[in-house]
């Protein structure tokens, strides 16, 4: 509903599309993207003085300033709409309530686009379900994603949506209808036209922003990945920035173009400010910081039981990094191979370096999807993965060609069970996995830690093994703590306990629940013991 | 305290030395435990039937039955000692303020020993403070233990630390002082005599829970390693439950040696009920469960930010097993090389996979004694590092002669930053690592799931970088989200940001916070883009 554009003023009838609170750099560029774009939006932030010098400085014809939140209220059209975007925790609970305070409405639309953990939005949602609608969206890329396109996730009333979405379908990036690549074009004041945009209703309530926080653990994978592909080049070949920058310039124009891959290539050729003949790369602390989204997503696998072990161990990989001092005084104690200079030809390591990295994020995906997966049955929502893949095409981090490759998978199949089993990536990883194989035995070999790259095919391995291991663990279980097993050649759900004969021990009566088919104690007829 | 064996009887004067609600398996096994020890223990049961039943199959001269909480609180003498062994969670409040109701008082001592979280406890101590001493004690053995000498882990205020001690020191597993081994000896009314009792006062308020905690996680990567251990001896070598029994009751008789090895090489040689002429563990389905400590475990370290990654690819290694389905599904579409017969010595393979063994245990052990190091800076403890590792050698399921050298570690440095720097640490992997990088090589190329040796190798090889990859990582998140970066040429706590020159995208002015100090833009001299 663009408008035409009138002097900035003090509303007397409300003429604003949409009111946003919280001017720090997101809000910011998220109400001049939303301006940009027609949509009159009144804006407003705690201290004034932000607000006064940003209406200022831009002079955007589509802003609105405002001083109170009465003034913002006032100044939206019904149903209002308003976008929050406050540090996630309590600020988000007292604007909304300053909001229902300053005359919001119960089919007003407040719209939460910070960081909230998800089950703070489905707990929001109930809290304010009489007084307001209460929305939450996810919004990925930075900055700059929402200067000039996001990437955004929706969650919250079905109603509400169909009055956001014109103009989160506005902002968001857009991306080319046939080939899935991103429309990006700079320009403040000449946003994108045509193009599929990358936002989609995802769900009810916390949807959206359970989705941009698995969004978020697998940018932590994505981001390990390269550095252990950087690694791995470095020790192994011995590459320099600018030789390395290259091999990311070239990967990029394969399978793994993408956001991430072109800016390490941009980064590595980066000259240090200081030392000029340097690159910034070398002198950048190796000591990784986190804001904690990574961490909810391995914290929600752990809480549900899904394997998300490569996005775990990408976290734990950041954390190990910040052990720095550590790090440096083990280095001196702790003895290790050197890593052998390669002696074989230098193109075929870096391509089985390139595979190693693209089958261990196939499996990263698989692990994200499980995780939504797992979540759409906890929270009953039904949630369309052949569309989340295609709103991460552009405007987020992680956005890739790849995500046509996901999004094509879950069109071809939206029931899916596991990545893996799509054809195209069941043929990738056939195709990767011998190079795969050997890159993790020469990291092995080599002393080169790739903690994501093992993880990622113990994984592929473990989920491509009928039958692991854990039998003995059940029977350890049921040995020490009588926790019973199933049987291989029981229907699952019977549960079994054995007396276990322990030497030196008397039998001890264990209590039998319903559930469990007490089994005889056998005769031992084993081996002799050695 | 011992008392003379007096009939049981409903008691006129106090003369319970503790009181124990509870009866399911662990309550009856520790109340006969005390009582075994010469402590009259009055117990009492929701469900009086079942209270009834045990003092009477029982007929223990030192079980004083109880058929209300009123008469439990009458039944025990000041300052009270009560042991709730109820489940986890509100029924811990509950039976807390029930005994508070029935008269305990302020100097009454009312401890818990389940497996309660050890947040819960803290909070616990807090809100009953003035009514109670409220008490935690982690409690480890299963049911065995309970009976027969568990290692207990007492957490809470250390004046009644004093009334429960000769209580705790009685009914707890012995070791013996010179060797640190178990003193075991299961027979009812004859307790262990002599020895170094398997408790120790942990610290104050939730300490107890927390270690009994970081145990189970412990327990979770044990029980995996040696999964791991018996599938790589199947898979490359073709061994059989009975012969894998011999390596494993082998292995028991060297540095391995522990209660897990010990009734690992017992289940393998366990023949099956049903089909008796083979072997349990074939039949065992290879689905585990869990009960939820390991995942408290792996949540805490990643809140905590330590690098616990073996301990949670254990956790994750449980929850892809029990996607049964799926993975029998999975094996008939995803390909992977056939696992080789190794063709090599076959008593050098084994031992190979025994020092991939040791050395992944020695760095799941590094990691739960980390995360204890970082927990005690967090709460305000001061944890006794070789007093933990010497109290689980007996009594609990991780018990082993290996908890000896762990003691001996701490013994020789308490301050000691991670068990890999110590000297008898560092040298068992020194010797080891070379056959543990061959055997995650062969797991690698052979297909062979291997998560938590590949991890802790990658544990280990992070460890002991001086430096790893995340100058990149830091470099990335710099460029995309301005989130800064420290210096290798600068002090740490100085954090930086380049105005990356982007290319086809507007500067975008970065709000530089105070703690940030903006580096020029640099001119790109770059090497030209590919």
């Amino acid at each position: 509903m663009p408008q035409q554009q009138q002097p900035q003023q003090q509303p007397q009838q409300p003429q604003a599309d949409i009111g946003l609170i919280g001017l720090a750099v997101m809000g910011e560029n998220l109400a001049l993207n939303i301006a940009d774009h027609g949509f009159k939006c009144a804006v407003f932030n705690r201290t004034t003085e932000t607000m006064r010098k940003f209406v200022e400085r831009e002079k955007h014809p589509n802003l609105i300033p405002c001083e109170t939140v009465q003034q913002l209220v006032a100044a939206v059209k019904r149903p209002r709409k308003f976008i929050i975007l406050v540090k996630a925790g309590p600020a988000v609970d007292a604007v909304t309530k300053e909001l229902l305070d300053a005359g919001a409405e119960p089919q007003d639309i407040i719209c939460d686009c910070g960081n909230s953990l998800w089950t703070d939005t489905i707990r929001r949602e109930k809290e304010y379900g009489s007084k307001c609608k209460f929305f939450g969206s996810g919004v990925s890329g930075g900055e700059v994603g929402a200067r000039f396109g996001p990437s955004m996730m929706p969650g919250g009333d079905p109603e509400s949506w169909k009055h956001l979405k014109p103009i989160w379908e506005a902002v968001a990036a857009k991306v080319d209808a046939k080939t899935g690549k991103p429309l990006e074009n700079y320009a403040p004041g000449k946003p994108v036209v045509g193009g599929v945009p990358c936002t989609a209703y995802i769900g009810p309530n916390g949807a959206g922003h359970y989705v941009k926080m698995v969004h978020n653990g697998i940018e932590y994978i994505d981001m390990q990945l390269i550095c252990e592909a950087y690694t791995l080049m470095q020790n192994l070949l011995g590459l320099e920035p600018p030789e390395l920058a290259k091999v990311f310039a070239k990967w990029n124009e394969g399978d793994l173009d993408s956001y991430l891959i072109q800016i390490t290539a941009d980064i590595l050729q980066q000259h240090d400010p200081i030392h000029k003949d340097g690159y910034l790369v070398d002198y950048v602390l190796d000591a990784a910081g986190q804001k904690g989204t990574g961490k909810w997503t391995s914290v929600n696998a752990l809480d549900m039981g899904i394997p998300a072990n490569a996005i775990s161990e990408a976290v734990f990989a950041r954390c190990l990094s910040a052990l720095k001092e550590e790090r440096v005084e083990a280095s001196k104690q702790l003895s290790g191979p050197k890593a052998q200079a390669h002696t074989g030809d230098r193109e075929e390591l870096i391509t089985a370096i390139r595979d190693a990295l693209y089958c261990s994020k196939i499996c990263a995906y698989a692990q994200g999807f499980q995780l939504m997966r797992e979540a759409q049955k906890e929270y009953k929502w039904k949630l369309n993965f052949a569309e989340i893949a295609s709103i991460w095409r552009g405007g987020c981090i992680i956005r890739a060609r790849f995500l046509q490759k996901i999004t094509d998978a879950y069109t071809r199949n939206a029931d899916l069970v596991n990545l893996l089993l799509d054809p195209y990536f069941n043929d990738q990883i056939k195709n990767g996995q011998t190079n795969w194989r050997k890159i993790v035995s020469l990291a092995a070999s080599n002393g080169v830690a790739a903690p994501a790259f093992m993880s990622a095919l113990a994984y592929y391995d473990g989920y491509r093994s009928a039958r692991l291991p854990a039998n003995l663990l059940q029977a350890q279980r049921d040995y020490f703590g009588a926790h019973t097993y199933e049987r291989t050649d029981q229907p699952r759900g019977h549960f079994f306990h054995l007396d276990w004969p322990e030497k030196g021990r008397p039998q001890i009566a264990i209590p039998v629940p319903e559930h469990r088919e007490a089994m005889p104690t056998t005769e031992r007829k084993a081996t002799p013991k050695p």
